[in-house]
């Protein structure tokens, strides 16, 4: 009888060309499908919670997948998995859920970190690991800023199309965290949902307004406008980093 | 008339073979000397605190050089070196100096740091910024180890030979500091100075000791008979961070 495992996975996304496959490609879902296809002599196919672009991390991404009847006990997975993985990419954990986990429609919440570098210089062990963010910021508008997306709103301002509809967009945002050490900006979200690239887009937005490009009242504008504005800007990837997922 | 510049520089040790220059060669004295001789126009050579090898990180490693007189102030120097040099290197801080400065003889003091993880799986961020320790380590034996090395001893049974000999061997480690955050463990020693490999024979022997292999009195014993021990082990170098050059 197949059974079905949940795995909590680990990756450096500036080693790779994003989660979802692609032919040849480098994506994690690729190198995790060619590690099970090692472990179980037949391919399977990964779910994942959500699809991270080429250069976003993940300290903990969650997926599922169904496994034939193996002998391999289920603390095992995780070694035999990472044996033919990339140091960049780690199984942290493999445990055994009932049929009904899907890791993606199962998810009830998320939570996202964003880290700036708002100094002179990035320091070489910050290079695609935080955006360097070349303009001066307001800490007082930083923070007001990313205030404002507390709550439940429509995002629909807030999202990049992926080629598909996506009918409802409101999110709530349960909580936004914003602290800062010396130059380093770190920002946290947590939240019932994130549409396509929803965090990068609100990134992009409060630094706009802490470097003083947009007013503060423009954010608010956003969500009850409901449209796409011209003068978007989505954050880069390598500052982005998926913490967790919730069930 | 040409002016002495002293120069902190930051770099992520696992992109380079190492500091000290070499024939065609991807080392950060290459790469600093190639980004002065675009600014300046003629070859100088760069006189660093100290050669760290291949991997080996530093957050604020010194160096001067003697430049021709450019009419570039010396607050736009970091930016103009900077852009001549791949993302993983940076100067971080450039300033004139009296011509008497020397980056190597005129320093007092230097910090280390060493960063290994103890856990059973290495998180893909600290891929060659950690070193993955793989045997269990006794937290009060790694303690006591370390704090073995406070104080001032010879060095010579935790030092490895460069090619040419090295008459005083006695250094002194004015302070060690142990610290530990789940499975990431952090060790810091400040030195008057640092024998070649002395930080990773001293971490490889803390090891060591945490992991039972060899008896905490025998670092004391290496101390006294100053012979090299065949049983050695230096941990590697991704783990060892050129923190600070004390003048």
């Amino acid at each position: 009888m197949p059974q079905r495992l949940k795995l909590i996975i680990a990756y450096d996304g500036s080693h790779f060309a994003g989660w979802q496959s692609q032919k040849h490609g480098n994506t994690v879902q690729d190198h995790l499908e060619r590690a099970f296809r090692q472990v179980c002599g037949e391919p399977l196919r990964i779910h994942g919670a959500g699809r991270t672009d080429a250069g976003v991390h993940a300290l903990a991404q969650c997926a599922h997948v169904d496994v034939p009847d193996t002998r391999l006990p289920v603390t095992r997975w995780a070694a035999a998995l990472n044996a033919g993985l990339p140091p960049q990419l780690r199984v942290i954990k493999c445990a055994r859920v009932k049929s009904d986990f899907h890791a993606r429609f199962s998810a009830v919440g998320k939570v996202y970190r964003y880290r700036m570098w708002s100094g002179p210089i990035l320091p070489p062990l910050e290079h695609n690991r935080a955006w360097h963010v070349l303009r001066a910021l307001d800490p007082d508008l930083l923070r007001a800023a990313a205030l404002k997306f507390r709550g439940k709103h429509d995002f629909a301002g807030f999202a990049a199309n992926r080629g598909q509809e996506v009918r409802d967009t409101v999110r709530t945002i349960r909580s936004v965290k914003v602290r800062r050490r010396g130059f380093l900006w770190t920002l946290e979200f947590e939240g019932d949902g994130f549409l396509y690239k929803m965090v990068r887009l609100m990134v992009g937005a409060i630094t706009d307004v802490a470097s003083g490009k947009i007013h503060l009242e423009k954010i608010v504008d956003r969500f009850e406008r409901k449209a796409n504005s011209s003068a978007r800007f989505a954050a880069p990837a390598c500052g982005l980093y998926l913490v967790r997922v919730r069930y």
